[in-house]
């Protein structure tokens, strides 16, 4: 089982509008609801590739209600979050004919000390059977900046491989724990160490603690920095679309190749695949499987130099 | 007791945001959740003024839900929606500092024939208790298009004044019926009439069957034609800030006044005070009552020429 730990998990809404304008009354057309959050949407797609997957963090109030009907729904995902008095945020995304959509992001509810001690307990149950472990997304109110810290060592203790996937201070604070993998995109990598060149950044990122790095580069693919090597993956050709979710795509595919067994370059090409056939699929977040085996094969993956 | 009929609720959110630009990420600062439609801003306010309404319509799932456990803390208002299996909508006002609010409706739950046999039994019983009934806003899916016009019916069959807030289709549909009374605003009066002079399009409406019309002429205050005279009535200085619920306000006004048997004039000086103290409020559908008591006695009503 691969356990993923969503703390500030979301109902996700999209609006289609036919032509969003700001300071204007608009009919939405569609509404589409679905269970949101970086860690839900990495084990829908572990589940997907046949992993089983166990989510936690918190959920709460009617809008955690939702999630939870919506999350019972996907096959091979189990629901082991953990009930808040206060009511899951929702995230609205706004969609029109063209270019991206508009985001609007609740603050999520504010997490008491009994319900975090709750929590914690539950995660070291579930650590028990886990294979491995993601750590994804921003902290909510309430939660110590420190966290993810506490719960890489605790995964530590039992074994268990860990992938730090968030921002800012929490992703700061966390690499101090020393986390197996962690997955930052540019601008986080940047923000981190001030670098805008990857491969320094990643190497840097390296020094301030984490084992290895596997940074998203966008629509040229990824980077890892690991202990064994760096090397670079990208996609065939570039594929346009949809690139809500690709990152979590991606997360799915590095812990599903170490939970297989399979080496750093194979790891590599398969999160660079499934991001790909998550940009090309027609629902946000969801990824198209005949393009993904369609790509896996020809996903370009070249050694790096050996950045000291 | 006050009837009013809301159809289409919905669970009113409105989201602060520092700077709202499209195609962005934003992250919301404040999330305020509000009971809303037309006919629930009406009982609102009706309860504020020291009558007891009581709020019909259709509500269901986790929205809906939301909504009855708002609408349970408001003094004065009776809940006696009708459950349905579809989601009552949500609408979301997103504001920032500068100028007028972004509107996101989504559409309505889809109202089956059972479903709508069991709000028109209800109706049936809530009318033996009312003084006077207000239809407010619009038909949610699957409600037949005429079917206020069959509302109004049953409540004139059991001797009950009634007060029709709505457009389009669903308002021209409704006036075949005789309401006593509709408060089109001057964009709905243009819809329906062709006619964009307010006296011109009142006297209109009135001849395809409304016994009175008062019209919502924004910051300009109100227009009446009646049987037995035309009213027009000003602030007596232009008031800014937050329209949203001025026209429910206004309802509320016509409402009390007409079962408080005041006279045309009387009631419109009420609608107008209401509305204006309305925009004033900090928070958008509430009323200021410092506001509305200094202006009450200020507002300017005039008689108009008798148009024919």
């Amino acid at each position: 089982m691969i356990l993923t730990v969503t703390l500030n998990a979301a109902l996700d809404i999209t609006y289609q509008v036919p032509r969003f304008q700001p300071r204007r009354s608009h009919r939405v057309s569609e509404v589409l609801e679905r269970p949101g959050g970086k860690g839900l949407n990495v084990a829908r797609v572990l589940a997907a590739l046949g992993h089983e997957a166990v989510v936690t963090g918190f959920a709460g109030g009617g809008t955690g209600a939702a999630l939870r009907r919506l999350l019972a729904e996907v096959d091979g995902v189990t629901d082991a979050l953990v009930p808040v008095v206060g009511a899951t945020r929702r995230t609205i995304g706004v969609v029109d004919t063209g270019g991206e959509a508009t985001q609007l992001n609740e603050p999520g509810p504010l997490i008491t000390g009994t319900e975090w001690e709750e929590f914690t307990a539950c995660y070291a149950r579930l650590l028990r059977g886990a294979a491995a472990v993601a750590l994804c997304g921003s902290l909510p109110p309430g939660v110590p900046v420190g966290s993810y810290a506490r719960l890489i060592r605790e995964a530590h203790a039992a074994h268990i491989p860990v992938l730090l996937d968030t921002s800012g201070e929490a992703l700061r604070r966390g690499l101090a724990a020393r986390p197996d993998v962690v997955k930052p995109n540019t601008d986080e990598l940047a923000g981190l160490t001030g670098s805008t060149e990857p491969l320094r950044a990643a190497v840097d990122t390296r020094r301030r603690g984490a084992h290895a790095v596997a940074a998203s580069l966008g629509a040229e693919g990824m980077l890892a920095v690991t202990a064994t090597g760096a090397w670079r993956a990208a996609p065939p050709r570039r594929l346009t679309g949809n690139p809500t979710g690709a990152g979590d795509s991606a997360v799915a595919g590095l812990l599903s190749g170490l939970v297989e067994g399979e080496s750093w370059p194979d790891r590599l090409a398969r999160a660079v695949a499934l991001s790909a056939a998550t940009v090309r699929a027609p629902v946000a977040g969801e990824f198209d499987r005949a393009t993904y085996e369609e790509l896996l094969p020809r996903v370009k993956v070249s050694e790096q130099p050996a950045a000291a």
